[in-house]
């Protein structure tokens, strides 16, 4: 049986290169897939044309006309641009006629238009945004949420954990994922007047909750899934971003400084390359959208060809392990 | 004439050793200054003896009888100890026996124990801890609030923006230094309830106001002071740390993991060397703490000795600069 994954080919920045050769990666790497590629007609064709390996794939490109730009308002983007590559992908989706849709576009946008399309589970109030990154232990977190949630409830953080849990357990195997609710401290009466009363929700919760982590435990692999307003979680991610960007910048200017550190740097690339996967977080495919009716996977904007073939992979995962069937058990039995 | 800085001898995890050496280090490097060590008299008196430069220091121990642990409650200890390292200190502070103090100690203990003995500069609802840290640009970049006063008010904003403006003009000798209100897209409109009504609270201030900057903008230095709640800003602060250390040790396994790069990282050693320090945020002299009647510098539980004396050298020079007066007449005047 074909599992077929829709993909916005006009999302990422160097669109849409890296969507093409992405999609030709994974139907060459997963058998029984087939991926659609949604864009431009005409354009796409010659694209995807121009591959070596494109003869043959098991590719098929479906018409879009309208592209959401990077830096377009998510509001008038779902209204107005009802022809865009994430509004058919999603109803695709909606159709069944895909198993998820994968995009590494304008995140608001994606993430407004899967409600507007594909809406929410039922239980869920808002559906939140989950970011995978690798830590020095070697093995995943996730932080949920961090999709512009902003001035959540103390509902909300308990079905955003419920939701980031039944993930962390499908896609990654594990039995029973550790929940940390992301604050300032360890004690219970630590943080703000949103996390106490998060905290007073959570532990009631039947899953294996840590209590209250702090900023510092999220890249030290101490805990699995950590649960957060989506405020926070979005500037906790940029923060991120622009600190590694930083760090290899020093870096680069540190080995150019000796001429005996520049003879180290070429010895050391290999280390290099190896350093700058291990931090690549696109090894984990994107962020999963949880608790919409469907599966979307937003992925970075600077993502590269094998960031789409895992995005691809993991919509796949994603349908096949009944997530959102668990996901929509198991907030209606917590009754938060 | 004299300039007298109280050290707490007692915070650092490796106290009282890089607070000797460093309160060594600061008179020798700085003409005019004396040092106050706090701590228990007996012990410090044999520490400071072992040392070949104490002879002759211009420093002085003065006697304190209890230490506040990291993991103490601050609460409790400030009503519980008052005759801590902290609270001896600040009371020299008080009395004018010390133009500032400076503390590796327990951060939280350190804001109560000074908004207790010293009190809020007059137009200050909130004294707020900002920290100055290294950016790819080369130049400081200042985060405030990162002291935990939690669930601030669009008026605690904009009062935070204020006292981190006038410090950095002081410190940094920034004539204009731009502000930026730490938020998560840059239209006026992109943000949460808080982030929204401060910036229009923000843009009326006779500042170089940048409006919203995101996450990313912390560390490439496209602004000098970024505002933001201090639930917020402890955890970018904590997860800054962490993923520093996360950067560290996979860097380190990547270099051990080829013989060719074992040799690589031996040759380009010096360079890491150059690189750590110009990561490590110490050179800057660790947090003040804004909007108190006096001078109080928080440095990091790690803090070497390099770290206390140039914390020594930021008080002094916070109290040569007028900061405080400029807060009283600035807070004033904006009325915020």
């Amino acid at each position: 049986m074909e599992t077929i994954v829709a993909v916005d080919a006009m999302g990422s920045d160097r669109a849409p290169n890296p969507e093409i050769e992405g999609a030709l990666l994974a139907v060459r790497h997963y058998p029984g897939v087939k991926v659609l590629l949604i864009g431009p007609e005409a354009q796409l064709k010659a694209d995807l044309a121009g591959h070596p390996s494109a003869a043959g794939a098991n590719i098929e490109i479906v018409n879009a006309t309208q592209i959401i730009g990077m830096h377009e308002k998510p509001v008038q983007a779902v209204r107005g641009k009802k022809d865009s590559t994430m509004h058919v992908g999603l109803r695709l989706v909606r159709d069944k006629l895909a198993v998820g849709f994968v995009t590494a576009g304008n995140t608001g946008a994606a993430m407004a238009t899967a409600k507007m399309v594909l809406g929410a589970l039922p239980g869920v109030d808002r559906p939140a945004l989950a970011s995978v990154f690798p830590t020095s232990k070697g093995k995943p977190s996730m932080l949920i949420d961090v999709g512009a949630n902003v001035d959540s409830k103390p509902q909300n953080l308990a079905q955003f954990a419920i939701m980031g849990e039944i993930y962390f357990r499908a896609i990654f195997g594990v039995p029973k994922p550790s929940v940390g609710l992301l604050s300032i401290g360890e004690e219970e009466t630590k943080g703000n007047e949103l996390t106490r009363q998060a905290f007073t929700l959570l532990k009631e919760i039947p899953f294996n909750f840590l209590g209250n982590v702090e900023g510092r435990d999220l890249y030290n692999g101490s805990v699995d899934v950590i649960v957060c307003d989506g405020f926070v979680g979005n500037v906790a991610l940029k923060i991120s971003e622009g600190l590694v960007d930083a760090v290899r910048f020093l870096l680069k200017e540190s080995l150019n400084s000796t001429i005996t550190s520049q003879v180290g740097a070429l010895l050391s690339r290999k280390a290099f390359t190896n350093f700058g996967r291990r931090l690549d977080y696109s090894e984990y495919g994107g962020a999963p959208l949880l608790g919409i009716k469907g599966v979307a996977i937003v992925g970075h904007g600077a993502s590269n060809a094998n960031a789409i073939k895992n995005a691809i992979r993991v919509a796949k995962q994603y349908h096949e392990s009944g997530v959102n069937p668990r996901i929509e058990q198991e907030l209606t039995a917590a009754r938060v």
